[in-house]
């Protein structure tokens, strides 16, 4: 069978599993069914992903924890209800125009193409947060393998299809492809009705570019790139500077530093007790081989180019081991950064961090006006008021480029929250107004529908009389809990 | 100076505006403001639209009343502040991950383009819904204003600036551009953080594809094509034929037929009583305009070429009245319309309806399965039991395709209400999750953004301890009344 062939069948499998037509209480048994599946092949999995990965086995082992938590956290959010934003208004003839009676729910939008990160061989691949919300919005979903991690991908596949069968759902809610030419025909299928994607800013252009110049064209939902700028005031740098920079050190080579949330650019006034712990913790920094060779040879690419800029100083870099990936910190003058934004804004996937040092608040104020956009932005400040004026006009500069805004911690490691944020303005989303972690992902997956006069009967059960399924609802304007 | 001056000058005037940095109270007070210099506008305001669009004075008076009551609900829901989405979840070192003090909130998107529609002047123009839930969000907004009302556009955007001042508000918070290449500059703007468009599918689509195509693409939400299937059970004609076939009439001609919830193509098994009162309804139906002359011209154009269709057979037609178009009732079978459904689907903007004669449930459930996206569809149904099957099967097929599901009434006519969803599947909507009418059409202007482990002082208002402005929040995961 063909690539083409088998996605065609994927596609065509997972539009029959009757997934849609699921109510909310067996899709949360489904979810939890296969989140209890993942933890008890947890081992064998592991196993797998560190082969293909490089991965360490810890790091690995709280990928699945946090991998079953997401699945878990989503049958939690489905039960609940209030995603489902049901909505009652009573007819009222004396309005201009008249209201009739209308009740508006969201459905689950179709089958969804999900495709799967390297970085994260568990929490963002074939049991990521974009299967666990399409698959708890009602949306089967056809996964697109990365080819860093392709047996672990298929195993998951396997473990989690045979959960399902066992817990009474439908198989082929999920099911996967490979390669290529098999992804870019999936965002062009019609019976696809959404992408979710994590992974480079080319690719993901590229396969964003074919789901808008479709016939009918379909919503993309990409996470993409991000340098997730670091602000450190400067009585922060006398206060703390070498805990911080130890901070920054394990942050930006932890797993290698391939985190779409790594810190890539660190505005910082000059320190030499900065300078000099952060090149001490660099030094110490256990190694990492990088998850493929693709990846090795890109990153050793970009970091030779920055390297070689007139303007860079490199004011570390850990001994290079076989196999592994040196770590770097790099650093230019805020005016330099200034000269040419975009050259120094470009995402290094690996362990490079950028310093950018500034002499002042207004060139600070110059250089946070022209960042892009990023999943992340931080800020580190000394908790008294003298930090106050500085704090205001970093969160302003970077409220306006970054979808979460954190204070004196480090952007790696994403919690799974009601309200947790996981986006930003392009080219950390395609979709800005949509995240892909915490409750809200589901809906990227869900459409509104509107019913009018319509007879019991035939309207979904949340959105009868008496609220059969007591979930959360607004009624003639007013919330009433369910 | 050039209407690409005018442009840039218009964008940089609105994104310089200062309405993000608005309190939620004020921009309520100032779209109030504006509802109420409309109103007191609303004769002289009326008199020029009429001599634009040809609407009748009686049309245009409900319509200004519509759209002073838009302005109002959005300051009401924006007052309300559950649109805000306020989330608050309290740190938890044991998750894995971590979890961290994590706080969401949405905030506005930037300055939106509006590009209004010709078919309502009032409604979906210059201080149409685009614009109401786009201040309301607190976005600036630059209109495009359509060249079938320019007098009427420019005075309804000058009382709206007055209204402003007036009201102690940025008069820059709307800006109006005129011309075909200033809307498609107005699309490519760096500035523009989103469109919001009602008009024809072709001219939605160019624009859409100059969004998706910018170096940072932007949302847009289109609402553009739609024929609100209509589906008459047999018991339906046979109980109150003549009654709905009256109805009909009065819906597919109203203000000539202008209207994009029209119902244009009816599924009706054949009835001679229908037709005979369907024709004579037609025959004594008022003439009308149509609002351009590219309109009526594309009208009888249109009309012409599906009249000239051997398989169509024209069923009832008006006598043309110099000036005004001539209403045209055509009808084809079940077989002919399922051997070329697409071209059946064609939208005529003007007072024509297509009926679809069908013999059985299953020629019907054929002829569903095909239809494309619509903003609506409608079931005419006997309430007696034995209608219930062919209710639920007419239900399951048009959910998948309309927005708005509505039974034994007409779809013209689009209640505002915190439940109403106005958007469809493509063509009826560009963004299929979005709406353009209803509570949740400020969302397409808002984007979330997360603060992690931040002080009090940088965190808005509606996300401090203690809820000091008593907005309603999610808290820990649960609900919490303002």
């Amino acid at each position: 069978m063909s690539a083409h062939d088998a996605m065609e069948r994927a596609v065509l499998a997972a539009a029959r599993s009757g997934l849609a037509e699921s109510s909310r209480a067996d899709r949360a048994v489904w979810l939890r069914a296969i989140a209890d599946a993942l933890t008890a092949h947890a081992d064998e999995l592991i196993a797998l992903a560190h082969v293909e990965t490089h991965l360490s086995l810890a790091r690995l082992g709280g990928e699945v924890v946090r991998t079953a938590t997401q699945l878990r956290f989503f049958a939690d959010v489905i039960s609940e209800g209030s995603y489902l934003e049901a909505t009652l208004d009573s007819p009222d003839p004396a309005l201009i125009p008249p209201r009739p009676d209308l009740r508006r729910i969201l459905r689950p939008l179709g089958v969804v193409a999900v495709f799967a990160a390297s970085n994260f061989p568990f929490a963002f691949s074939v049991l990521g947060n974009d299967t666990a919300s399409a698959l708890a919005a009602g949306c089967p979903v056809v996964v697109k393998a990365h080819p860093g991690h392709p047996g672990l991908s298929r195993r998951v596949a396997e473990i989690a299809r045979e959960a399902l069968v066992a817990a009474n759902g439908p198989a082929d809610a999920l099911t996967l492809v490979e390669g290529l030419s098999a992804g870019a025909a999936l965002v062009q299928h019609p019976l696809i009705a959404a992408v979710g994607f994590t992974g480079s800013t080319r690719g993901g252009r590229a396969l964003f570019d074919l789901a808008s110049a479709r016939p009918a064209p379909i919503p993309f939902y990409g996470e993409l790139g991000s340098v997730n700028p670091v602000v450190i005031t400067p009585r922060a740098v006398a206060a703390s500077g070498a805990g911080i920079a130890a901070g920054l050190a394990g942050s930006f080579t932890r797993d290698g530093g391939q985190y779409c949330t790594k810190p890539g650019l660190v505005f910082v006034p000059p320190s030499a007790e900065f300078d000099e712990a952060l090149t001490a913790a660099v030094a110490a920094s256990a190694g990492q081989q990088l998850l493929t060779s693709g990846i090795s040879s890109a990153f050793g690419e970009g970091a030779a180019e920055l390297e070689a800029e007139a303007d860079v100083e490199v004011l570390a870099q850990a001994p290079p081991v076989d196999g592994e990936a040196a770590p770097v910190v790099a650093a230019i003058g805020a005016d330099a950064f200034l000269a040419e934004p975009e050259r120094f804004q470009q995402e290094h996937f690996g362990p490079l961090t950028l310093l950018v040092r500034y002499d002042s608040p207004a060139q600070l104020d110059a250089a946070l006006a022209v960042l892009e956009g990023s999943l992340t932005g931080t800020v580190w400040y000394a908790p008294d008021d003298d930090d106050d004026a500085l704090v205001s006009a970093a969160t302003t500069a970077l409220s306006r480029i970054a979808g979460r805004v954190l204070y004196n911690g480090w952007p790696t490691g994403v919690a799974i929250a009601w309200s947790q944020h996981h986006g930003g303005p392009w080219p950390a989303s395609t979709a800005s107004v949509h995240t892909s972690v915490g409750a809200t992902a589901i809906r990227r997956f869900l459409t509104p529908i509107a019913y009018q006069d319509a007879p019991q009967s035939v309207l979904p059960a949340e959105l009868r009389d008496g609220n059969p399924l007591s979930v959360p609802r607004r009624e003639d304007g007013r919330p009433v809990r369910g």
